[in-house]
């Protein structure tokens, strides 16, 4: 059970009390950046004083952006902590005065050194290891933004956040038995589609973001988009027909009538066969405080499709991690 | 020959002297949300004082941020004035008491009459009458901007700005020269994909989204995705084969390295008759100021895309704004 802030947190939460930050980057590549987007709904939803950007590594520095500077907070997140493109973002960012915090899994690594501060955190996806969610990137990034509205704004989430926190890999245990039906019906009928949507609006994005482009594209080669519920109706929703693929991510957040809208949508016009839903109101989120659902759900969410994304890799004979053809394989580009 | 800002774009700057604008809300749906793309990053490169959100009309609703109030400006675009999301977001935002300025083709449209200020601009895609640029959403968008960080930051760009657009048009119309003959290679190789991507970095970028997601899913029922030029390392680079076709928009921005080494990539292991390079380096852009290329790049790369759309929508048999299966088609959803 948890009951305070991670010390590495209060540590980087130090020097905020006495500097005033009125901007908030959260950069990062890829997966490690699709959190990011439950990170700026928080601080939008709860900080009357903080404006926040969600940048790709390389953008940000490239865009440089005029705001940059003394009173601006940075938070970067590479899970090696080596991605090349990140740590040149924190020296960027640091050239510039303004305060750097890492988010990685290994607090020696090229990103931590470049940082200021260091947030460790676990994953079990790449390691294989069991890890309790409280631990997770998403943990500490929420820790760190709880923590810096008590000093911005004067709302202390704290509390509900620790209790939330510790109640959630439960959650996730008990989220997984809930879908494994679902995912074991759907997963023969997804095998061989050419392409597989992921629909979600809110800080469920993120977790469409991430499955769509850094486990169905990456590691299973399809094609694929992570639609924001509402923008797929000015576009998007004209590929729907009988055979089209499609995941929504239905959470419990302020933006839910959106991904209802669109579920209702593809349940009209697509084929029930073919649109796997998952939806928060299904879940037992015992013990996870109502304000934090909403931002611990992609986690949620997430963390489950891991499992029907291993049950695609076995039917396709496409191993996860080890079926990429470029990534960690070839060099020089 | 433009010597001085749109008359509407002045009188919607006059009230935001007097007032201490700090935000900046760039709100709408879809292809009136690309361009604003764009108008973020000139703000992001010149603005120490302003910081931006771009936002999907319904998202900016639901999520409601909490910088939402009398010192925000937003500024909601909508081709027709109709849509509805958009029109929501306006009173939205008027009632948290935030300046709304429309960005409309009508205006006494709903939006515009939701608004206290209306900017009409010129379309040529949906109505087929022939425009100048200089009249178009990007440029009245620019104007605007300018003119804001005039006011804001001391910054008079509009001259150089005024200068460019006058210049714009005809740099269109060499662009269309310039690409006709690849886009009549491409579009037999294209015309039976599944899947064609988009890829950009920097303002270029909302013109990858809106030719991904408003032509190629909306009017041609592709699988498609907009993907940033550097998150492409992270994940989507994976579907890249010898049949993967991808469409790269490389621009002059401050980003273009991004964009030159996916391009790179795919040219190494893609197949170069399925990778469709626009490169600003190869159009003539004299008399569009440097500082101004990059912004308004996205428009002449989108306008001469438009040319490429209508090539592949002749081969295959499926017209561009008929061709819709549910857009204006149908109702109640």
């Amino acid at each position: 059970m948890k009951t305070a802030l991670n010390p590495d947190v209060e540590s980087a939460l130090r020097p905020l009390s006495g500097r005033a930050i009125s901007h908030v980057f959260l950069v990062a590549c890829g997966g490690s950046l699709s959190i990011m987007q439950g990170g700026k709904y928080f601080i939008d939803r709860h900080s009357a004083k903080l404006s926040s950007d969600l940048f790709n590594a390389d953008e940000f520095v490239c865009r440089d952006p005029k705001r940059l500077g003394p009173d601006a907070l940075v938070i970067l997140c590479s899970q090696t902590g080596t991605t090349s493109e990140t740590v040149r973002a924190a020296e960027h960012a640091r050239g510039k005065g303004a305060l750097t915090i890492a988010m990685t899994l290994d607090p020696v690594s090229p990103l931590a050194k470049a940082c200021e501060f260091t947030l460790a955190y676990q994953a079990s996806y790449t390691t294989g290891i069991a890890i309790d969610a409280a631990d997770s990137n998403y943990a500490v990034l929420y820790m760190l933004l709880a923590g810096l509205l008590r000093i911005t704004d004067g709302v202390d989430l704290t509390g509900p956040l620790l209790t939330s926190l510790s109640a959630l890999q439960p959650a996730i245990y008990r989220a997984h038995q809930v879908f494994a039906g679902r995912f074991a019906s759907f997963a023969p009928r997804f095998r061989d589609k050419s392409a597989i949507y992921a629909l979600a609006s809110g800080p469920a994005y993120g977790a469409a973001y991430s499955f769509s482009t850094c486990v169905l594209m990456e590691m299973q080669w399809y094609d694929s988009q992570a639609i924001h519920a509402n923008e797929f109706f000015h576009g998007p929703f004209e590929v729907v027909d009988e055979n089209a693929a499609f995941i929504v991510l239905v959470g419990s957040d302020e933006t839910r009538r959106l991904s209802e809208r669109a579920r209702d949508f593809l349940l009209r016009f697509g084929s029930r066969d073919n649109i796997l839903v998952l939806d928060s109101d299904e879940l037992d989120l015992t013990a996870i405080d109502r304000r934090f659902q909403t931002y611990l759900l992609p986690l949620v969410f997430f963390d489950t499709l891991w499992k029907f994304a291993y049950r695609l890799a076995d039917l396709r004979g496409r191993p996860m991690l080890e079926g990429r053809r470029y990534m960690k394989k070839i060099t020089g580009y």
